[in-house]
């Protein structure tokens, strides 16, 4: 089946570009309440599912054992800009457990921020795993790590945290399978760009995993009350998520705790909407999330989310963008497509 | 109609994501040799025509009046990486008729080439016009401006050279009509990443330019002679048509002449295969240049361009390329699906 076109991309008053996919909105007792396009076909959700894979770090007692604070809980679920703040917190973090970057297994990253990879290279500083954006979900890998070993020894512990068969890893996922309701034995299983392993799972299982994180119904209680506390974390901090100009830092900067959303690579993107108990998940035929899907899910906040009249025109900003040059001159816009808003509404 | 998948990605053997298209390869008789997807539709073609946009420079005589070298005409033609390389042609180029970077419209850009970007901000430079891509291509219209003018009052005659009434901008676009046979004064216009009009126009007529180009055939006497001497000096530097690491530049010093192709933003994709006497156009869907367009243009070359074992092993290596993450691990691919390589044989 294909999957219908969700945005379009206009230059001047014609359509330059466009993007199918499918989204799923359910709610957490897993009633499918808007559907486009195949929602049963697995996904790699790649890093929109980091909040969930965090849950361990907080339901294991890791985090208040070492004293996370709000800021390292929201950078353990950040894609982020390898901006300054982040790697900071990322390095504090680790400090926390006796590491340092030398123990993450994420790889060498420029900063994904552009003006922060510039700045860095002005101060004469290089790449680093720090500076990965996934660098601080594996700090708080690092963190459960101690938690279940202790200090002592902790490095030769860790090492090969990433590999599938690794307890820490066997945790985390042990915890991706429960929210999702998923048997990731049987799941097609990749590796992901930061090496730890990534499993293809459908939209519907994505949607009701997120619903689930937004209202606690269908975890276990140790889980429910961590992502509470980790959708918390991350309205506090939203820059810690993302970073500069990123949409979800500027979504939830601006609607706080009525949406936790994240992206992942390759068209992925899942939210929860916790005022409405629903869970969404979104993913691109053609990988593209730098606008495609943010602008899917732009819409789908539109939807569902009560926004006031202020909030309204922000989001409708983010579902139908002006496009500029490098002049700064109007060149076309990128949209959400009416097809896309009718069915959500339905 | 929609568009055939032209290019996937797997992850692990998981298909991730995916990519349609269309694909034109027309002679220069306007021969349909092959075609996938809707042909007739107009797209914008945006830099994949830069070659189109430079025959004036050199059929106007501006090119041997200033005595611009190979380097010169090829980045004229290009979507450069704003490496050191570029950008001093860029400077000798607009030398040669009194003017600097501040005469350039193009506006500002970060060197696309994101090492470059780094190196120039570790400098402790700036952006400017001469590292935007399309510094060469502009550089190209001043030159023309003064052989149309003259030297003197030169700035003041060039002064919105990108307005699509302005006689270089008018002289350009006459050039881009004659060599695809298209009514421009009909076509959808937008506006281009540095402020030159676009007009959609397509792929079977960008094909058809391509094949002229690559043959002569069809052209007016003095725009052939451009094109000749245009693809050899790009032949000859394949570096300045884009830089280090770039797919036009990897296939062009690998095969000189034998392909002269030139990527555009949002998806497209041209190519004269002079041997062949071959006109090739690809617009992707979503508008993925920097893999999709890429991936099936390479599958197109390896079709119809006469490889030996070794061209062929290089070819295959862009039509079906091993994904890496930031460890180094080989995640995944993205290659040609076998329906496009089927079209293309039959």
């Amino acid at each position: 089946m294909d999957n219908p076109l969700l945005v379009e991309a206009l230059r001047g008053h014609a359509r330059e570009s466009m993007h199918r996919g499918a989204v799923a909105v359910l709610d957490a007792d897993g009633r499918v309440v808007a559907a486009l396009g195949d929602i049963h076909r697995p996904v790699f959700p790649r890093s929109a599912v980091k909040v969930l894979q965090a849950l361990p770090l907080v339901e294991s007692g890791a985090a208040d054992a070492l004293g996370l604070d709000d800021e390292a809980l929201a950078t353990a679920c950040a894609s982020h800009g390898g901006e300054p703040a982040h790697t900071a917190v990322v390095e504090r973090t680790l400090g926390l457990v006796g590491l340092d970057a030398g123990a993450l297994e994420c790889g060498t990253q420029w900063p994904s921020h552009d003006r922060a990879a510039r700045a860095l290279a002005a101060s004469g500083h290089e790449a680093s795993a720090l500076t990965n954006n996934c660098s601080g979900k594996h700090a708080g890998f690092l963190c459960l790590a101690c938690r279940m070993h202790g200090r002592d020894g902790l490095r030769g512990f860790a090492k090969g945290y990433v590999g599938p068969d690794h307890p820490v890893m066997r945790t985390v996922t042990a915890a991706l399978q429960a929210a999702t309701g998923c048997d990731l034995a049987q799941a097609p299983r990749g590796t992901d760009g930061c090496s730890i392993p990534t499993f293809a799972i459908p939209l519907e299982k994505l949607a009701l995993a997120f619903a689930r994180v937004g209202t606690g119904n269908g975890l276990a209680s140790g889980h429910a009350a961590a992502a509470r506390r980790l959708r918390a974390a991350v309205a506090r901090h939203p820059f810690m998520v993302a970073g500069s100009g990123r949409f979800d830092t500027r979504v939830m900067e601006r609607l706080g705790e009525r949406v936790f959303c994240k992206v992942g690579a390759e068209g992925v993107f899942c939210a929860a909407l916790p005022e409405q108990g629903l869970g969404v998940a979104i993913k691109m035929d053609d990988g593209n999330n730098a606008r495609a899907a943010e602008v899917a899910m732009a819409a789908v906040v539109e939807a569902f989310v009560r926004l006031d009249d202020a909030e309204a025109t922000f989001m409708r900003g983010l579902s139908d963008v002006t496009l500029r040059n490098w002049n700064g001159l109007e060149v076309g816009s990128l949209r959400a497509l009416p097809a896309l808003r009718a069915a959500l509404r339905s």
